[in-house]
């Protein structure tokens, strides 16, 4: 038994040796082992995650260190960049760090559908937060800037319904689950184990 | 029925005349009514509740907000300012944007009291969190800047429990409920009727 799992150390330690780095460092994020308790926000793996213009950091999350009741992300979203226009029943807190842009939020009604949202000028050093369910969207909408805020959110990992419009009736709004950021971690699991 | 109304109505007109202004406020404070959705950080509420160096402000949460599953706070120590020596049952991570300090942690163990804690640098651009019920203290032991972070922690209103040093026994630490940023909210519901 012994014997065998040396020969599985092996085989894995050539197969690290022939794997591109990024899958490597993808699965070290997503245990909690090794990692500092205290981090630098410089060093943590930061990315795109397919989406033009934003650069996603978790500071503190659930699938990579553990929380189960609140998480928190830093995004930049360049000018232009915006999140998809969504929904997720945890609540949401936002703190602009850097720059401006618009939050556009449709309140909760009894409508089939979202319709068209109230718009909201969003600014460094303000605050605000979602009520929770309803849908919404964050655009970075100053030409000049980036728009950079810590992100707060309950109950993770994320589950958020996606809408193509304000006018695509709730019930056809997608489940995005993993969420962009999670998926790595949460899709995963048997390569986080070896 | 109207006419009473209208009477109590000037009543509290010329009562909020004769109150001192902070009095006033503070009853403001604990309303989600009339809030604008997104504010502006150096226009609200900000106060050391009684600790010397201490600056806190609720950015978003239970008492003052309505939020159910989540609260930040951004606080700022100044040097030689330090959080008591405590626990809570809750989810807290610390974002770290100006200054330098220590925290102080003593990790979860079964003996009687914390004994003494670890020493972990904090500085700007880090972050840390808290694992739950883990007795600790951020302390602001940089002599020359002040240390300011953004505190987040889930279920709030927090329930605190103090302890006088790392030696007192663990059933022998101080609830304190509601928290010193709480009490106004939570202790005087009757005001806030007004």
């Amino acid at each position: 038994m012994r014997r065998m799992s040396g020969v599985l150390v092996l085989i894995f330690y050539i197969l690290s040796l022939l794997l591109p780095l990024p899958i490597t460092t993808a699965s070290s994020w997503c245990s909690i082992k090794g990692l500092p308790l205290v981090r630098n926000i410089s060093e943590l793996p930061q990315d795109n995650y397919g989406r033009g213009g934003l650069s996603h950091i978790t500071l503190a999350g659930s699938a990579m260190h553990g929380l189960k009741e609140v998480e928190v992300w830093l995004q930049t979203f360049s000018p232009g960049s915006r999140t998809p226009i969504h929904r997720h029943s945890c609540e949401e807190i936002f703190v602009v760090l850097k720059g401006s842009g618009t939050l556009y939020l449709a309140s909760s009604s009894h409508e089939k559908y979202p319709g068209k949202p109230q718009e909201y000028f969003v600014f460094a050093n303000s605050t605000f937060h979602i009520p929770v369910n309803d849908v919404h969207q964050v655009w970075n909408t100053n030409e000049h800037e980036d728009l950079q805020m810590l992100v707060i959110i309950s109950r993770p990992p994320v589950k958020v319904f996606i809408y193509e419009d304000w006018f695509m009736p709730h019930t056809a709004a997608k489940l995005k689950f993993p969420y962009y950021w999670d998926e790595q971690c949460l899709l995963e699991p048997l390569k986080d184990e070896l």
